[in-house]
C-alpha cells in the first residue's frame, strides 16, 4: 500500500477482532521501529511486545477499560528512559566503535555534544527522551498501515500504574505511548464508517 | 520503495545537494503529515514549508549554521500550539461536525473528554502538544524515504531565535523540530558512507 493510500485507510481503531498478525507483519513493524532516528541516535527507549493474555488484562485495567487492550494481537509499550547517564551516552558510543569499527577518539567530539544534554534536569531529558519514542511511533504506524495492520496510538492509560505494572521503575523507564496492533472489527466499530477529519491543509500550512 | 529498504536507505543527511524535490513529491511528504494521527485528532501544530532563500539563511544563522538548511530543497519547520485553548477545541468539534454532518449534541462527551486536558498548565500543554508534532514527523519522514526524498530531523537550533525569526509567538506557536528535505550530496557527506549505528533488537525490544 503507498503511504497515502494506508495513511486514509487506518485510523484510531476501537474495536479489534482478536486476529492474530503474521510474524513476517510483526517483524516488519518492530524493524521499521529499530531504524527509527533519534536525536544522536541514542534510541533512549525501550518498546515492550507484549502478547500475554493475563498481562494484558492488567494493562487494559489502568488504561480506562479499553478493549483493544486485550483484542489486540501485540501490544507495543513505547517507554522512555527517565532520565540520561554518562553509563548510556558511554555505551552508544562503544556502540558506534563497534558498528563502524572506529576509534573512541574519532568519536570524541560527538561525544561531548551528547554530554551537554547531562546539564538538563532529570524531568526535561525524560521528557526529551518521550519525545524521540514519539518519531518511532509515527515510524511504527506508519509500517503497520502500510501491511494493512490496524493500530491506535494511546495516551489515555495511568501511566504510574502501568509503570508499576511493568516495572519500569526499576529498569529506569516511564511509560510514553502505547500502541495496540491487530485486526478492525469493522462491523462492530462505530469508528471504522465514520469520515476522517483532518485540519484543512491551507490552515496546517504554512508556505514561505 | 517498501518501509524497511526506505529506512535502511535513508540517514540523517549533513551535505545536501540543492536539487529541488519535484512539487509531486512534496506533496506526497505533506499529504502524509496531513493524515498523521494526533491526540484526540487535535493536530495541535502548524507545519511550515520554506523554501525562500533569504529566510533560510536568517534560519541558519539561528541553527549552528547547519549548511542542509540553504542546501535543502524544502524545509519543514514543525511548531506546536504553545498551549490550550477553549478557542481551539471549539474550532475542532466544528470541524467534526461539518466534515461527519454531525450534531453538536453527539460530540458532546468527546468534547468533555478534550476539555478535561485545559485543566493542565499551558506548559504541559505545549509539550504535549510538541509530542503530537513528533509523530507527524515521524510520518514525514517514512514519506520522504520511500520517495527517496532525504531528510534530516533537527533538534540542534536556537529554539527562541527561530520563534522569533518566524513570528510564532504572535501566533500561539513555539518550534518543535524542522526537518530538511532534498537531496544528499553522497560524495562529500561523510555521513553517507558510514554505516548505520542502531541498537542491538534484543535490547530495544522486550518480550512479554
Amino acid at each position: 500500500m503507498s503511504i497515502t493510500t494506508a495513511l486514509s485507510w487506518r485510523y484510531a481503531t476501537k474495536k479489534m477482532n482478536g486476529t492474530k498478525i503474521p510474524i513476517q507483519k510483526l517483524e516488519i513493524i518492530l524493524n521499521a521501529i529499530a531504524l527509527a532516528p533519534s536525536s544522536f541516535g541514542l534510541q533512549p527507549y525501550s518498546i515492550f511486545v507484549i502478547e500475554d493474555k493475563a498481562l494484558l488484562e492488567k494493562i487494559k485495567a489502568v488504561a480506562n477499560n479499553q478493549e483493544q487492550i486485550t483484542e489486540c494481537s501485540a501490544l507495543l509499550v513505547f517507554a522512555a528512559w527517565d532520565k540520561l547517564t554518562q553509563n548510556q551516552i558511554d555505551k552508544y558510543i562503544e556502540r558506534i566503535e563497534t558498528v563502524r569499527q572506529v576509534t573512541p577518539e574519532s568519536l570524541h567530539q560527538l561525544k561531548t555534544y551528547i554530554e551537554t544534554q547531562l546539564k538538563n534536569s532529570d524531568a526535561d531529558n525524560a521528557s526529551w527522551n518521550a519525545k524521540q519514542a514519539y518519531i518511532a511511533l509515527g515510524v511504527a504506524l506508519v509500517a503497520a498501515a502500510e501491511e494493512a495492520v490496524d493500530s491506535t496510538p494511546m495516551e489515555g492509560f495511568d501511566k504510574a500504574a502501568l509503570d508499576k505494572v511493568l516495572e519500569l521503575k526499576e529498569k529506569g523507564l516511564k511509560s510514553a505511548v502505547i500502541l495496540p496492533l491487530g485486526y478492525r472489527d469493522g462491523e462492530h466499530d462505530y469508528l471504522a464508517k465514520l469520515k476522517k477529519v483532518r485540519r484543512e491543509k491551507e490552515k496546517l500550512f504554512i508556505r514561505l
